[in-house]
């Protein structure tokens, strides 16, 4: 059995792990953390966890999480970051869902989530969490840093044609849509159903954290500079992420739906549908799958 | 021209106000308030008011408010009866959206709301907003207290059936439904697309603050005392509220079709559907309406 | 391993089955038939399928399912009753999602349901599915009926108070409430998002379905009559039901807490709250559970 | 008074126009016709119009609408072309809502809507029904064919960057989200709300009706030829348009928000925001009023 402690269990990535975990034949979630909500028995915060998990949220402490075997932090930007490395040096494998560790460049950390990073020496031995390019890597790591959402859509999407050197890599789009529980459990009027229901819109135009993350992987990946325009837009639904990608394709003869079978061929977290079949977001609802569509723009128009 | 201030203009009550005003030919908003706007472009805070309205949010004081003819509260609760005298005073009317001015007796009034109320010497002197049954006193007054929103559906509802005498006055049953704007535009948890979306509860079943002002408009109409339970839901939709109401009727054989038709039909904010022809909350979206239907209990089940 | 075949794979109850059952360890999915998408693989209709479920829809037929173990239909009303005499003769369970055996009287049936009912003789033989009445019964069953949505919610709810003989039968109300998917994945109009969406309304009030099924369930529990006032409503929503239900209690100090879990506490799929938690549908979305809650009403108003 | 007659008036394009005509002051609505509703109210198939509307549905005919000055066509595609030319020989002005007369060459039309055309001939005498490029001609004009929703957004979007001859026409994106409403009402399994609630997905990406109307439009604008990946999506709400355009800049030093301002600044349904004010649907929903946006890339990214 793994021991886990999880950090920050109040918020939505938070509850989905303990929910995914709580069917995991070979995980002991010991210890879930949470400040606000100590001495609150977790399912009495989360009903839908009654029956599958019989823990009291615990203030968060290097003691009490020391014995966990890897401990997972769901909490928001800039709290993993002054734990990790007493976990790390406890011998504790750290997951950390935030975007402490997911930059390499410190500098670049800085300016996009703000203040000073608690401990850029450990930038470098973060594994970044995505299987579909670093599933060796994850598996021996002490620290992983798992990807946010939009980048996980945008690379995913990338990926077979940087491969296979198909695309113009000056001139990517993303144009990427998220259902509002992309913004977490606080409570912000722009979260609001009254604010949100029976709406449309693009938000964070001029910058989004998500973006150095995914010039970062798409360029570590081309092993060449990249250039992305990246709009992402906020859906009037709870949870999904779907990304429409475009790029110019150096040749409109290429077999696309081909390539991505073949790349993706031996992934079990990815699947590539076929021609004319379109992902719909509702379809991998709770399930950690990605679906994906190529198709050519139409000739002549 | 009746020139309006409106006070608290940034809630959901009070941007629904501005554009309701927005279009009265007879009307012309000179004054919004705001404390934590103070500044802003209304239009800039409520983008679908832009062309409809260039006021500027200005923070609360008599000075700017005693130059209007009538003055609406679009406030929290607690707020209104904090400025209302000083308005009246200087020949201001008010019309209050929240509930400081909805019950008679302060008493009930102090513990359903909490605290000290500042003015229960105007409690007498407020007008119940309600014009099916206020329509003249509405006219003349100098103080209006608006009702509630469950308030107006279960009086609405129940009251051709009072006036009938035609009901068991201790059997009262309003099982009612509303939007999640009910709840404001205050940032909460509860309140979050994420909470809400995709849900429907019960809520504040304990007790919930329009108890009392349901029960002191029925027991007026009836002269009577009433007994009423009373059960709140909240439904994953933005705007709307819906009452299902159960009484035990005193005789089978009356025509409530008809006994509706009549009590309501020179009251233009009242709509009696015919037989058969179930109420739905968006057919009066955005519209000053309340449609009405009634059914019999099938026999013999 | 149970060798299992659905007919009428493709609405909402026959995908939600194919969901539970990729899953069950026990359980193998032989055949799965649909008229209309005959040939079509199940994980093209369904996507969310892929990778659980390799199958096609073919013609049902008594051949083909007769090698089965199980048989469930996930049809429309009316069609099970026309193949579960076959199957049954050739030792295969049946397990009828739709309405064909719920009620014990035929001619109740043939009243709501309309038509003549195609094998009234096995209406004895059928073994109402609601395993907390029927356990046993269900083990051995070799013809079960599942239960509606609707008489679900409103039978748990009244159990212990019919059990403990705590209530006035002659005067039970309940205040149902559904997801649009109730109405099945036929294309209509009335069940359109443009439609259902941010509305509320009641709906077959004059009269539905289930409420021969729920007068029959409360009857048999109270081996008394009953009398129901029965209201459905329709939530923006894709699924859940919720219940409210309302009935003078004989004596005020039950405790109904203790009550409910005490009649309940053996139950694995049904979760008593406590006091002052109240039950939300999403907090059960997905999952084999029934919440409930009992409140009285307040003194005094 | 114009006298005003509606063919089709029971979908959405037609309640919708019943709905703004209703408060018209110089409007009277004398006529709607409905084969299938033929003989009910109009009011009865559409609630939100009890009081504003007294009319039953008719059969069309051209008796019954010769009479009118104005006749709308708020009918499925390949209905106008079979009534316009009677009406325009009597004398009738006639706007279509439908896509019969926005395509003005031929063979284009019947590749993309199937079929042959009725009245070819009349092809070229329609106005394109886009007041913001057509607005004096749309004035003098006998045939009217409003433009569809996509194509709406998109040009009003790429218009001012054309004039300026600021784009690269081989290269222009549209990425674009409408609510389900677009697809009309008639029933459709797609179309459910257990279908689209809680859901986003691309569709009609292989090739989508308002692509040779767009590309007509900016061809026509620009007098060269355009190059347009166009990619419609689902979103789950009722009503909205949005369309996030995208074209590479000939020169990054263009003041994009003085182009927009100026090319719009008499233009009364068009309104430009300032930077940093993203638009949103809901903002205008029901409003006669198109919010745009303009963002250069961010630079180094």
């Amino acid at each position: 059995m793994i021991n886990v402690g999880i950090v920050g269990g109040t918020g939505y990535t938070g509850v989905e792990l303990l929910r995914l975990l709580a069917m995991h034949p070979d995980v002991n979630v010991n210890v879930v953390t949470s400040r606000a909500e100590k001495g609150l028995r977790v399912d009495a915060v989360y009903p839908n966890l009654r029956g599958f998990n019989h823990l009291c949220f615990v203030e968060p402490s290097l003691d009490s999480l020391s014995g966990c075997d890897v401990v997972f932090f769901a909490t928001p930007n800039a709290i993993a970051m002054h734990m990790a490395k007493g976990l790390l040096d406890a011998g504790v494998k750290v997951i950390d869902l935030s975007a402490d560790f997911r930059l390499k460049d410190v500098a670049t950390w800085q300016k996009w989530y703000g203040g000073e990073h608690a401990c850029p020496e450990l930038l470098n031995e973060a594994v970044y969490g995505l299987p579909e390019i670093n599933r060796q890597a994850i598996r021996s790591a002490q620290l992983v840093a798992n990807p946010g959402c939009y980048p996980t859509a945008t690379q995913l999407g990338f990926l077979p044609l940087i491969a296979a050197n198909a695309i113009d890599l000056s001139m990517l789009i993303a144009d990427v849509k998220s259902g509002v529980s992309g913004a977490g459990r606080s409570a912000s009027v722009g979260a609001l159903m009254s604010e949100t229901g029976e709406s449309f819109k693009a938000y964070a135009v001029a910058g989004h954290r998500h973006l150095p993350e995914i010039i970062q992987g798409l360029k570590h990946q081309a092993s060449k500079e990249v250039s992305l325009t990246f709009t992402p837009h906020l859906v009037p639904m709870i949870r999904g992420i779907h990304a429409t990608l475009y790029a110019p394709l150096k040749d409109r003869k290429l077999d696309l739906q081909k390539m991505f079978e073949t790349f993706y061929q031996d992934e079990p977290f990815v699947d590539v549908l076929a021609a004319g079949e379109h992902p719909d977001t509702g379809d991998v609802r709770g399930v950690n799958r990605c679906l994906l569509f190529t198709s050519l723009k139409m000739e002549g128009l």
